[in-house]
């Protein structure tokens, strides 16, 4: 290998350090990476129309794998069209190699058409930026960058990478380097927190790592013997949920009901998770929504070890033996009628596959789901963490090539969804395992609420107008067959659970448009 | 107007200093703009699905209009979606008045799933970038935005308004900024690129606004009585061509044949235009296009009075009286057979209605377009500046919103097109008068050039595979169908012309798919 390139030395750092998926959408300045992609094998190359659905996809794959993904994005431009998932990956803990070609150093200084301040844009979504200088720097540098995205709980690593660099030779293949370990709080914290765990009026507010399952079976253990309550996050990057586990509810969206839930308790453990705030401040709205003079207690936050803090809390608790209550199964029952947020959550209640992964970007036709949801076969639950609306559909690439044995279920709304459409073409071409739900209430139904809580009472038809989405209405099965993906329109409960069936019995792609 | 909120001092300030086109996709902490918007007459709201619609609209009103729209985007998200088209318009001279919301000043501090570092997003593509501190300072900053916009030729403002700022009380209206006037140079550096004109060793390269109708008379005029050449930049952000004008030859994309084309000039002078460079770095290749040793004369950069600096160089030259070589229109002819770019350029050359504005981001399909259409009906041609790819769709919108009167016309790649095909919900919901041309290469045809131009001779399957769109096949009739857009799919060149006719016969959006 002694005539390495640059990019050659990069995909064989990248391999060596366990990175197997490239999400890309590639440029003239990426032609060195996209040909040693060519002739290394062992990576796994997926095509996307548009960068944001390769940042999303990086985000579902590391949720799911638990190792981060790379990217390979074109210039400023191809990041800046990535940043918005990139935000949510960050948010949510996820682990990405970002790597981002670059003009050759020469050329940078004439100021061509594509160049931009590629480092300044990365900056805002990224634990760690870095350019590389040569290409016998490249190896080293790819190694880092690895070891930073598999920093806890998961972090984002902007790797760029000038054309020079790339294609020049002297590329040296770095060794892996091993992340910081996770830790655990002292013991003496452990025994404070136990303390405070006592009845009714104690929270144990878990996020992160600490909603797998078996952490979930640690903490239904602790609320068993200390009789305390417990909550997730309204924004989880991954929960493991249905009959059989823990169920967690999870502090609820709309401001006032979430005070309302938070009312009762006078001592709030975190272990992974913050504590509660509002996702938007409204005039004369609290924006902690804790009780006043609540005492909180942060444990641990997301990047520490969660199991052994929860190992510990159970024992500090004398919780070891306490049997958690489990979430049993929903009795069979067809459910039939009209769609509304209800009858669908009876029927995703009864519908859900054993080991689904449910991407879920509902937003308001959502909100009913997680109650019953708790009853369906064991599945994991994967929510938006950063706010920034379309994740879904490219989230649910990720999550499918990390885990091919495994049914997608992606529910989002359509505003939600016509943010990158173009996911469905990549679901398409490698014939992933996804189906995707749209409620297709033709509007921004949330941001109606939201006039009013901002103090908004009477919208006048201009502003209705901007919230709206049915002029003209938008054509999923059409969407959907532009990409390549089958589609079905349906709007009774009864033809709803005929169609989710009809999907997990085949594999690949499916959208069903459901008329709301 | 005693108890007008912050976002009614936007709204109005916006308006009384010229701007009355809003692109927008709000979010919750932009819902006291909407409502203002919706109480305050005047101002245009178009909405759009994605915000990169929304900016490249702002991008395109600007080259038609001549003065910016303003934005209305969601937070640190909603403003990085937008980024790419943003960098568009700064590369091309475009004014935009970019409206982010942030949170309250008070939420900032709690971290929300949705904060992010706005300023630092914005910086990369904006010229101007300021975060409103205050109800009341709200009128002045958007003053400042519209005269940091309408600064020569056109910049990126970014302001930031938190949601506090738009909802208290106290707002003030502020009256309109003129932004600084656009200098000539001084007489002598006239007088000596005058001098420096002079026969075929000598060019005039223009860019910028030196490309309106009347400016391009003045350089014809100058061509013809000193015998330099007249070219202009690859990318144009707007030119106006035709029969009866003065016509001018892009400098070519492809290296080898720009280093051809600039050969032979010894002098170069620049007005409204930068020095000829690569638009890539290419390993051997020059980065640099010009002659070695031909000397270039900057005479007046693209944010200076191009106009009378033209006027000036005619006079200085004496040139006053000179008639120039005007374009003469294209015989009638009928086209037929296969389509290729050239029997499409000869289609176009008989077609383009006469006052069209086409929306050029043909990349391969396109080098033959300009010999043939320059003998067209006079017509307005836009190209993008900024490399960043799937412009053309949005910037359409903001021209036919600039121009309802004229035509436009969107020529582009099918991989261009797929970056924001929800540009095609906002032309049906506005019935804006496009016509959309996909050329259906079911590739990245450019790519496969630039794998070989970057020393990549031999690609294998999975490069070639990173290159290619046809698995599955986009199907852009159904594509249109989803957004409300008509569509018809042609594959020879009579079809193509027929189809053209049809669509400038009728008005509102149309879609066809050459299928190449």
């Amino acid at each position: 290998m002694a005539d390495m390139n640059g990019a050659e030395s990069l995909v064989h750092t990248l391999l060596d350090s366990g990175v197997e998926v490239c999400f890309t959408n590639p440029g003239t300045s990426e032609m060195h990476f996209v040909a040693a992609l060519d002739h290394i094998p062992g990576m796994r190359s997926v095509l996307t129309l548009f960068e944001g659905v390769a940042t999303g996809a990086a985000d579902g794959y590391y949720r799911m794998a638990g190792k981060p993904a790379s990217t390979l994005l074109h210039l400023g431009p191809g990041l800046a069209n990535g940043i918005s998932n990139l935000h949510n990956a960050k948010k949510a803990g996820s682990g990405v190699v970002n790597i981002v070609g670059e003009h050759a150093a020469s050329h940078l200084e004439l100021d061509a058409p594509l160049t931009a301040d590629i480092e300044g844009l990365a900056r805002p979504v990224s634990h760690w930026v870095h350019s590389a200088k040569s290409a016998a720097d490249v190896g080293a540098d790819a190694a880092r960058s690895v070891q930073a995205a598999n920093t806890a709980p998961g972090q984002v690593a902007t790797l760029i990478l000038p054309s020079d660099t790339a294609w020049t030779d002297g590329g040296q293949v770095a060794a892996p380097l091993a992340p910081p370990i996770r830790v655990k709080p002292a013991e003496a914290d452990i025994a404070a927190a136990a303390g405070a765990l006592d009845g009714a009026e104690s929270l144990l507010l878990l996020g992160g790592e600490a909603l797998t399952a078996e952490t979930l079976e640690l903490a239904g253990q602790i609320a068993a013997q200390t009789g305390c309550a417990l909550l997730s996050e309204w924004s989880n990057a991954r929960m493991e949920r249905g009959a059989g586990r823990v169920p967690v509810p999870r502090v609820p969206y709309p401001i006032d009901l979430a005070v309302e839930v938070l009312a009762p308790f006078k001592r709030i453990v975190l272990v992974g998770a913050r504590a509660p705030i509002g996702f938007f401040a409204y005039p004369g709205k609290p924006a902690v929504l804790s009780a006043d003079g609540a005492e909180i207690i942060e444990l641990a936050d997301w990047s520490a070890d969660l199991h052994g803090t929860l190992e510990g809390l159970c024992v500090a608790a004398g919780a070891e033996g306490a049997k958690p209550d489990l979430a049993t199964r929903n009795p069979e029952a067809s459910v039939s009628g009209p769609l509304n947020p209800d009858s669908i959550a009876q029927v995703l209640g009864q519908k859900i596959p054993e080991g689904a992964i449910v991407v879920d970007e509902s937003i308001t036709t959502g909100r009913a789901f997680h109650p019953v949801t708790k009853g369906a076969a064991p599945h994991t639950w994967l929510n938006n963490c950063g706010g920034s609306i379309g994740y879904s559909l490219s989230c649910a690439i990720g999550a499918a090539i990390a885990c091919p044995d495994r049914k997608v279920l992606t529910l989002t709304g359509d505003g939600s969804a016509l943010y990158m459409p173009q996911a469905l073409w990549t679901m398409a071409r490698e014939q992933l395992d996804i189906t995707v739900v749209i409620w297709a209430n033709h509007s921004y139904q949330i941001l109606r609420g939201e006039l009013i809580n901002v103090g908004v009472q009477n919208p006048g038809p201009r502003a209705i107008d901007m919230l709206t989405l049915d002029r003209p209405r938008i054509d999923w099965i059409a969407q959907a067959r532009a990409m390549g993906v089958d589609g079905v329109r349906i709007d009774s409960a009864e033809a709803f659970s005929d169609a989710l069936e009809d999907a997990f019995d085949s594999t690949g792609p499916r959208l069903i448009e459901v008329s709301m």
